[in-house]
């Protein structure tokens, strides 16, 4: 009845980590080594599991192919992990350990990398608004780089640079104009968007940069876009950037060490896309390629490079695991919302899973699309359309949006969802009251808990009122902590 | 240039709480009778206000219009706060205090609405996937109804109410193929959505709710949608119901005592939607009377009213102020996104604050619109089109997506938004590493903190391998807690 899979039982390593298989005997997914129900049982469910092994090899690979590769062309290159995509001391360490930079948001996500023992010179420091006291925490740990977004933070960094008595190292970030997505890219004059500053402004703002002692100009910065395939935005982009290089060079009165091209690299959530998905070999020659092209062009030399991938390195390090609860066939006959492939089913079936837009808000923030096994066991029997909806009072909370499994799931089986490890933890929400679960690495040599999960009690704490064991504590005049001075 | 805003100063209290005002001396705003500088001073920054007088007044509007329209057409009604919206002890009390039921959606809300001392026989609990644990819990406590949702459902919550040797008051959830949203409705035959049962198969659904001894099914249940303007989608979704009504009459022997309507009533989030935005007391009327309707043409009695608004009633009562950070103008000639209204301002200012997408997600799910205001003081500039932006590292961190305000906002400013009483709070993240800032009540006696902000350290110490004060804590083999049996 369908063409959409082989075996619905299957576990793509292109899309679940390469070190996820069934175990031949029973069925039962294994991650890392270690069996899904002894991780269930110990740790709950759902549950966000990271194969340290992956994410270490990920962070390795992506880091030797860009290295090599600007080896190749005669520069260096430096790979910043962007935090945002999944942040904890232990993955801050693991990236350290694998010779990755560290790029953070905020001062909290600062406070991690520091915590996990990263050299602070290895911390690229970005945000489109950094309060004044982040800058200065930045600059007081000694961070590397400080990304600057807009005028006012050049004046900003320089000054909290000269109290400190320090040259502080800063890119500008600009706006290419290009925004790239999966597999198209888009070229304006310029964007109407929150980030950077346009590029016609960069050697006037790069100018005013120079004019600081404190600050030493290293090079542009942009960031296209996310879930990005091809290179052709990139090219675009670099083109762009680096055609300002020479007037750049005659400001500063030397040529310009850097150049940051962002992150935005894009992984296979499904099987379908694993085919369109280039290898990091490919993504890195063509980089490197194109950045020399452009040095030719421009006259100038070839620039340091700076990349920031944060999906790429622990997306497919990670899954999630849910129980099943409850579920329920849709006929799709006459169904408005059903695709031409949909109706070939007849029915979906919906299989409501323990978590949801709490633990993952992708599908709902992007429509983002997810692959799901049974993972506590396989099945002979046919394969179904499911949509794997979470237990939100919202139509929104999807967590599968589409995908075919043995049409015999049901209550109590455990679901894996792959390439959970970017923007799912991140982004979580404790919406309807739902504690977010932990975080445990799993590696060859066992299991081990990096991030806490919530209790109900860490969440009803939250309310000032509440207190341990239930009892009712009625607000009194008392709580009433600040009286107005209202008007006058 | 504009025929936006007569005065960018002005502080609409069709979209503000009508208890916002500014100070006439200084110009700056005044939350219940509190200064907006000293909630800052005293709370910091990014803060959520709530007041509570405006919270208590419409939870008693809203029901006292309900419950009038239920007896004009010889019934009564039943006003369930619905807890998704905006949860904490003491909201919960106050809804309570009002004389509002409240509905909850897991073993979380649940826990806050008892521990709030709300009287548990005026709990109603939700969900399309409540676990066995959680209906063990609501049963034990002895909530007044739970909705099934779905065949698996009605046989846990037998069992359930059975062992407690109870008799558990149920509704059916069901889909009346009904989908509205702010000044449409969408019917179909049927609904590809998670939640309830088609509503063809309620008959049999019913009949074994029937079965069971310690089932009393009271009545139908549906939800169509959220932020709704009209009451057609309403109308058809209630008829469609009733039009079951008889049948269900027949199976049961007795007449269906009750019809729950769910909530999705619509508030203004901009002035421009105030105009459209019905009065309750209009909703209440045109809802008796489409019931009172569909009774007559079906021939049974007037069932028992119950809804489940939660928008409504908080949204309007709360407000973000956030502290302006940084701001920018983008030229938005040769812009591909910017509308023509927009083209007629020139350029865009936009203006960054210290939250975003983790405090108020709604513009990122659902392109949602709100209105911006400078709080801490007016000014005679002229009114700039500006984009409230966050500080989160994503292009789509947008808080307020268009407004008209003094174009000599600037670093330091408090801005106010409003409307963010409902789906803010409840839905926030902690992404980037951003704390989660407190929820204050405010009113015309002062303010009170609700609802604990968290601290950076809250955050950190998520992190197994985080101590405080930042020493690294290396993972060692004794913290590979569980060794696998793996494949044997
Ligand atoms: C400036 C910057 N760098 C890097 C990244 C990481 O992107 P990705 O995880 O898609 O590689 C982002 C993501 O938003 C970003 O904004
Ligand atoms: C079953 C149910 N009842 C009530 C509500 C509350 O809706 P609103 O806040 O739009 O009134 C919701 C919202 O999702 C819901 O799903």
């Amino acid at each position: 009845m369908t063409t959409d899979v082989s075996d619905p039982n299957e576990i793509d390593q292109r899309v679940f980590p390469p070190t996820a298989r069934r175990d031949p005997r029973t069925g039962e997914l294994l991650l890392g080594a270690v069996r899904t129900s002894a991780l269930i049982a110990q740790y709950g469910s759902p549950l966000y599991v990271l194969d340290e092994d992956v994410a270490r090899s990920r962070a390795r690979r992506i880091r030797a192919a860009l290295e090599a590769e600007a080896e190749r062309i005669g520069t260096t290159a430096t790979v910043y992990y962007a935090g945002k995509a999944l942040l904890c001391v232990d993955v801050a360490r693991w990236m350290a350990e694998e010779g990755l930079a560290i790029d953070v948001a905020s001062g909290g996500e600062l406070a991690v990398a520091l915590a996990a023992g990263v050299e602070p010179s290895r911390i690229g420091f970005h945000g489109n608004n950094k309060s004044e006291q982040e800058i200065g925490r930045a600059i007081a740990a000694g961070v590397g780089t400080i990304v600057i977004d807009s005028e006012i933070e050049t004046e900003r960094i320089a000054a909290a640079a000269k109290a400190a008595g320090v040259t502080q190292r800063v890119r500008l970030r600009v706006n290419s104009g290009v925004h790239a997505s999966t597999h198209d890219y888009l070229a304006t004059a310029h964007e109407d968007q929150k980030f950077g500053q346009p590029l016609r402004d960069a050697p006037r703002l790069v100018a005013a940069i120079l004019a600081h002692d404190g600050l030493e100009f290293v090079g542009l910065h942009c960031h296209i876009g996310s879930q990005i395939f091809g290179t052709d935005g990139f090219r675009e982009s670099a083109r762009r950037l680096m055609r300002v290089y020479p007037e750049l060079a005659r400001l500063a009165g030397r040529s310009i060490p850097e150049l940051n091209l962002g992150g935005g690299f894009g992984i296979a959530y499904t099987s379908a896309q694993a085919e369109d998905v280039p290898t990091i070999a490919t993504v890195a020659r063509e980089l490197a390629d194109m950045v020399a092209d452009c040095a030719r062009e421009f006259g100038v030399p070839v620039p340091h490079l700076a990349f920031e991938p944060g999906r790429v390195v622990v997306g497919p390090a990670g899954v999630t695991l849910y129980t099943v609860g409850t579920t329920k066939p849709v006929p799709l006959a006459g169904s408005d919302a059903a695709g031409p492939a949909d109706l070939g089913y007849g029915e979906r079936l919906y299989v409501s899973v323990d978590g949801g837009m709490s633990d993952n808000a992708r599908p709902a923030l992007y429509g983002a699309d997810y692959q799901v096994r049974i993972a506590n066991r396989t099945s002979d029997a046919a394969a179904a359309l499911v949509r794997v909806v979470g237990k939100h009072c919202e139509s929104g909370d999807v967590v599968v949006q589409r995908d075919v499994i043995p049409e015999d799931v049901r209550p109590g089986d455990t679901l894996v969802v792959a390439a959970t490890g970017a923007y799912c933890w991140s982004l979580a929400s404790n919406y309807n009251y739902l504690p977010r679960p932990p975080v445990v690495a799993v590696s060859g040599r066992g299991v081990r808990l990096i991030v806490h999960g919530e209790t109900e009690d860490d969440l009803l704490a939250k309310s000032v009122s509440w207190r341990p064991g239930g009892a009712v504590h009625t607000a009194s005049s008392q709580d009433v902590v600040h009286r107005p001075s209202s008007g006058r």
